[in-house]
């Protein structure tokens, strides 16, 4: 099994995790959570959406969450923007990165913006653009990249074509979204082994959900392909649209206690990122997915007696 | 990664998944539950544990779930034994297969048949020749293999010389069990291969649990390995006893989905074990951990309007 030294975990909880839940989460709990994120190590949070509060709801404040004077040192503040709008909210907020996301399925695409994949490319090169001017990051999200829940199987010829288009507009990475849970851990090798044996300079990020349980081992499969960045969720919060009962991303957590026992390092403090989990599981009031906050870590022994 | 093209797998529900059941499931219920398993095509059944029924009340009723006019056709009839007194009524009852399992550590072992695990191979070797005498196979469990929850690490030597002393006794295959959740796929994939490498003809069996998130991903470092036989439970019931809020045993249902999903083939139908685990969650009464359960098969496809 081919494994890296080191991997690169990029936290999605404050906005893939919670721009679902109903109740709207106070600004400075937030705050306090990528707070809490940050000092447990995680390099990088994607720490909002700048989306119009009318479909997003959660993601209202995004400008207050990215707020200089709210923001948690040593971790870089990504944001995902759904238009040119977003994208100027993003950088008037001073964000380190912004993302976009376009639906690999037509289908899927329409859903999600009223707009076929064409004019979301278009749009996208416009965000690139602007981005790049500001001297900022520009990350290109596909989503139902391992398959579509309206159209099943996704061409891995589109997945490819789709990214050539986004390193055409010279992207400073693409991220693989495997949206509703449909991955597999052969599909993922053979997915990112094809885009990186063509662009083996390109960074690529994996971003699963674990809807069908096979999150982790989908993490194996990306870095049998050479991958060194992931995408998950403390406490493994999030979900599917489509499998309300089934768990959310990833859980952060218990990707670094899997990384961290194969001898894969992340650079982050298992104990405090625990911590933060207990923050969001606290946060939402309810159990969270992760197994670690249930279980504690391997390392934790119980007398014989 | 290295993937066979076909893989075992075998049902645990009925005896490590429900064995700490505190409400007895009536007999005809296990029973009907064994023949859901078998309609789905699972080769193998460890149907059982002959135990006194004041250690484990939950299977009392060994006789009656073994008994010939209540077995499922098709399907391997394995019973897990403690002690000589296990073995005989196992092979009373006209078993396939009769199965012990010996702790790795000193400590696990002391606790769960209080003696030293010398005496543990001395009393297998008494029922693997009660077994091979009745024309039964044998297969020696070895638990606490990938970790202890009371003496932490286990060496992985240690491992290698107590399959060595079941070998000797004749075995017909050995089953490494992660009882408490402590695997991680890089471990499971050098220790399964270093006893592959010393005995390439020894059936290996692995056992693993999803406490700490890692079930599935251990599967494909057992793959990678060489391994091609995995316990799996139904739902994915069960549990740890040092982690009480934790899952239980691989889920077969998300194992058999992602095996498919790789082109592994198990010749099991996923939608009547769907059905089995199913009928699991009714009897029960509560939801399982099992993700397909909840979010269906990666077939599943959605209307787009």
């Amino acid at each position: 099994m081919r494994l890296p030294g080191r991997v690169k975990l990029i936290e999605v909880g404050l906005r893939d995790g919670i721009q679902s839940e109903p109740r709207f989460i106070p600004t400075e709990r937030k705050v306090a959570l990528a707070h809490a994120i940050a000092r447990a190590g995680v390099p990088m949070l994607e720490a909002t959406a700048f989306v119009h509060p009318r479909v997003v709801p959660q993601m209202a404040d995004a400008e207050a969450v990215t707020a200089r004077e709210n923001r948690a040192p040593g971790i870089a503040y990504a944001a995902l923007v759904p238009n040119r709008r977003g994208a100027e909210r993003a950088l008037a907020a001073g964000v380190d990165e912004i993302r976009c996301v376009i639906m690999c399925s037509e289908t899927f695409n329409h859903r999600n913006v009223q707009m076929p994949v064409s004019e979301s490319l278009r749009q996208a090169a416009e965000m690139a653009r602007l981005a790049h001017e500001a001297g900022v990051r520009f990350v290109g999200g596909l989503g139902t990249a391992f398959g579509c829940p309206f159209e099943g199987a996704v061409d891995e010829k589109r997945v490819r074509s789709l990214v050539a288009a986004l390193v055409a507009l010279g992207v400073d990475g693409v991220c693989l979204s495997d949206t509703t849970g449909m991955a597999n851990p052969a599909q993922v090798e053979r997915l990112a082994g094809l885009l990186l044996d063509q662009w083996p300079e390109l960074p690529v990020i994996l971003h699963f959900h674990n809807t069908r349980g096979a999150g982790l081992a989908n993490v194996l499969g990306g870095m049998a392909a050479g991958v060194t960045c992931f995408e998950a969720s403390v406490g493994g919060i999030g979900g599917c649209p489509f499998a309300p009962k089934a768990t959310g991303n990833i859980c952060t957590e218990d990707t670094v206690h899997m990384l961290h026992e194969m001898g894969v390092e992340t650079g982050i403090d298992l104990a405090a990122l625990l911590d933060a989990a207990r923050l969001m599981e606290e946060t939402l009031g309810r159990e969270l997915p992760g197994q670690v906050l249930k279980a504690g870590p391997r390392s934790r022994l119980f007398p014989a007696t």
